[in-house]
């Protein structure tokens, strides 16, 4: 049985997964054109570490943490090119400015709920202060969806420690999707929504490079999965009577190491959004849409401290050649949202509300008969 | 035959079409679940006006403008609401700082091609000057894609004049589509692209408005047909085999007679290029994609000369009520950029080159089998 | 002796003030040509209530936060339009997206250092929370500067609870300056800097209203009052040996009675980085400036909640009329942060750091030679 | 007498000047602390090219057009790294968004009057299109202000040929100021604007980088001369009397030769009207105020054709080293704004309009009470 209630406390990090749902990739839902990296994950970007905290507790807390990690250095001292975009701005996405002047993300990526944007901030600031003794100015990146329909928002229950410990716990490797860290709580499409990743390689005539996505999906519209309009066929779609809304967040994360500036990682980062149109999403008014770039490419590293009057040095992708790396994102995106559908279970919460699995067998039928 | 090759002169104006290509909703393809306008057609918003010139000269001249206006009176006495957003900003679009500032467009919205950007400039604003005899300053809205494989774009053969009588020519009621206006030279995913139009009609439950969409598409990408993965099933998609391109640019202009202001009309228009990513688009590094909206509803209407001190007042929706006219943005950009490629036509241009018309029978076809 | 020496633990809300240094008005020095208000103060504008929280203890703690509220009501309920304007984004204020996507503001603002953004999200969150029980998303706006050098601001020794404090703190009439809130531990120019507040009225012919400032001054350049070069006559500015630095941020509020909306709220906040130009400040590649404006007009509150299909009804300023309000913007963020300089004291600090204070009666000299 | 009518035609490009005016630093003014390159203008940014055409016929026209070169060469085939900031935008900027999404400029950068941005673009384009046969899309940048109280600006009376002229008329060494090319019928803080310009080396230790600046002055507000109240003490400032209005624009060309990517660029342009600021300018509703901003580093030129898949190279300035720039950026704007005024001579116009110059004697007095 795969609904899930629990009555005693589940506070875990990321552990060997009683998750073992197929992927739509492996149902033989096939994304774009391009070719997936060996994990179709975010991790398939070498060096990038996710971390997961998921936090199930009595009948009301259903919430966690997740953080992207573009490197396993010292991330403050090796600060990685990086760029946000904002696909629909009702969210509290913090260190957005800093990452546009600067160009650069200098803390771990954190995940969460909108409450816990302040225990998110704390915590990555205070796991770099530690980490740096002469650190006195840091720039978290915290992102965040609602996920107040089943969690107990209100009650603010992530703690700065449990961020510092979902950073700690981060590892390379296969990233844990659906009903965990930040996604633990959240609702797309009318379904359970959670973590989804997913990426692509580029040929080497394109350059070889890898691209690679992580969504925390908490949002609505008239899913569409691979061209089918699953919403529509199953009656669950946006103001179908007026009365049903589609509000919910995203938060992308979009990594890679092609060496790409700033100025290109937001274009890379603007077409995220548009992977989350093909899933059907409408970025809804009340919808975070927050996307989050960086590559991870050694020679583009900004140190902390370089000598006064020192030139950088850098070997970048020129405009030309974006256009892979866009449809890259577009492709990765896309999958990634949907795999988050395929990945979380259905789950009791906050007041007894319930929220369904996506029937993966009806939307298999669906799909067969296209 | 519908190959069209001309030996000779071809300028016209808005005539009675020779195309009556079925559009995709007459043939059973159905985009979203909202209710079209009558027309289906950026008319559809009343008060809206479009004017085609369509200049087929010799064998190297396939080029023209088309203009838009918001309404039917002086509309630099009587400005509209109105925001640009750019989807990807490789393009020349004019006016673009003054309509952000401002919050309103003063003339009508002009579209050509790349290097008759001037042409469009000197025209609206000599259009401007006319009607408007202690006018000193003008902002053209001016937008452009490059038709410079079918027509010799080099030799800029659109003139002011041409631009003015367009202004002149427009009309209400039905819109021609495909190779007409600032579509005549256009190539859209691999096929003649050209000018398409759509339209969407709320519930009266949620406000009852209109919103209409006017598009000039030229850009590339995996076309994707109501889901159907067509450019992939034809083998037509970009970096198939690294030499493939997908550029081009796309300008998508977004009429409703809903009372929205500058800042919600600026996020109608973010969603559009969600839309065109639902056919496939790639918004590539050399494709200028833009989006002008603008509300044609009387109560916000910006007098050119208000008495000092003197209050504007207006009427106009929440944020909590745009989400379906965000969803209404998405579906009819969508059927927009279809609707273009179905009533385009194969053509012949510049140098001997041919672009081929989609082949709507096999389109067909593949619809059907989903 | 002004010169402040805390052995002991200091920490207090806004009290009658030790501080009784003229300002510079009062000494003569008349910035522009408008009037002020009564007060001179952000509080001119009717309803503006500010709060601060000032702590100083041991040899290591100055720091502290103040909280503008933009009326005396319930802000989360009766949201007000606003904008946000980075003049430069090295700094991490918290909630400008929201801000600039929906054009309000639903919490206090509250000013803090800059490790303590967190805290000071958590505050203005729970203090909304609580006053909201429906609430279940808030988005805080916290901005900060860095007063590392006087304080020990790894320590992050500001709690949530005294944000809270701060807020319910609040009140109208005179703002305390100086080293008191969020300007105890900030320097200036290379003197110890503070707070500052600063009016104007504009004439009933101009509509009348009134534009208030308050700043958070932590920033460098080449100081500059009333046009007199101070830095420079002093021997104090930047680059003068390639040795000396100029960093540090100020944060800026605008208020206005004015109804005025988002789009040209950000256009007033676009002003206050000009008056902080005429002071002599150069926005360093270090400071992280931002500006925050708002309109307290009852006839454009947001409520939290408007019925479905409601229309928001407004009467605003019109684009024309602006023009004094930018006037009245540069001329009180000048005098604000000239105000702060008077205002502060000398202070010693973290490892036994000491900034002067500006030496008024040098500069009085300055000032009277001109 | 330096009072200028003209019965008779006078079209002339860049020729020996009648203008001797001293400029301030000539009679003393000194502006800020950084050394001035050789000539104090924008050309000792070396290959920095000007071209000015002054258009002065009969009674009513009184234009011209400027063009600014970032280097000798085929500017479309080696684009320079570029910026645009918009400090007001009701303005009629051409080429903004190219610039903002590519990161570069490819044509001479335009100046001339509101009406005839048209001829600036068609002026641009057939230029490029001549020097570069394959060349089909072409991003002209166009700046503009508005003469239309000296000239007859709605006569349109520049022509694209000569702007392709004044384009090629460009040269190094000394810049003709005041009534010439795009300044020709130009008015500032109410006296006779025009063109300006202005330098600043930095010292080695700083990088020993230049700085240029050009500006068209032709805006309002309440002038400061190196600090001195010159408007307000000659009783000539806005909103007076709630009759007097500040309007107009200023257009600012940023140069540099250190090696400075686009983003840095950009915050570089940012600080222009922070020195705008320092002149008394206020930035007014109808101002359209643009700083463009480009690095001629030779090793950050950006070819039109790379090979697929080659990397650029480039070394740059880090975000640490970019505060020096940005003081040289103000102190050099201040400058280029207050010498357009002291070159400027009194002009006749249309309708018998006529525009004082500003009377250099008295404002000598004024400062050298100071």
């Amino acid at each position: 049985m795969r609904h899930l209630k629990t009555l005693f406390v589940l506070c875990f990090f990321l552990t060997s997964s009683a998750f073992s749902q197929e992927r739509p990739r492996e149902k033989g839902i096939i994304f774009g054109v391009l070719s997936t990296g060996d994990l179709n994950a975010i991790t398939d970007v070498q060096g990038v570490k996710v971390g997961h905290f998921t936090k199930i507790e009595g009948d009301n807390i259903r919430t966690g943490v997740t953080a992207i990690l573009p490197h396993g250095g010292n991330i403050f001292q090796q600060k990685v090119p990086a760029a946000i975009y904002v696909g629909n701005g009702f969210g509290k996405l913090a260190g957005v400015t800093q990452v546009q002047e600067l160009g650069n993300i200098e803390t771990p990526i954190i995940l969460t709920n909108t409450l816990s944007v302040a225990a998110g901030i704390e915590g990555a600031v205070r796991y770099s202060l530690e980490q740096n003794q002469t650190a006195h100015s840091v720039n978290a990146v915290v992102g965040e969806t609602n996920d107040g329909y089943l969690n107990d928002i209100r009650g603010m229950h992530i703690s700065p420690e449990e961020v510092i410990q979902t950073i700690q716990s981060a590892q390379s490797g296969k990233v844990e999707e659906g009903n965990v860290g930040a996604g633990t709580g959240t609702v797309c499409f009318g379904w359970k929504g959670g973590i989804g990743t997913a990426s692509r390689k580029l040929p080497e005539s394109l350059g070889g490079y890898t691209v690679g996505i992580l969504v925390q999906t908490n949002f609505g519209g008239n899913l569409q999965i691979d061209g089918v309009a699953v919403g529509e066929k199953m009656g669950k779609y946006p103001f179908r009577d007026a009365m049903e809304k589609s509000d919910g967040s995203c938060m992308i994360v979009v990594a890679t190491d092609a060496p790409v500036l700033e100025r290109n990682l937001e274009r890379m980062a603007k077409r995220a959004m548009m992977g989350l149109a093909k899933t059907g999403g409408i970025a809804s008014n009340g919808s975070g849409d927050y996307v989050i770039a960086f590559s991870t490419a050694e020679g583009l590293r900004i140190p902390y401290v370089l000598p006064s009057q020192t030139l950088e040095k850098a070997e970048f992708i020129q405009n030309d050649d974006m256009s892979s790396l866009f449809m890259a994102v577009i492709e990765a995106t896309e999958e990634a949202i949907i795999n988050s559908l395929f990945a979380a279970e259905t789950m009791e919460g906050k007041d007894g509300h319930v929220v369904q699995e996506l029937p993966i067998n009806e939307v298999m039928k669906l799909n067969n008969q296209n």
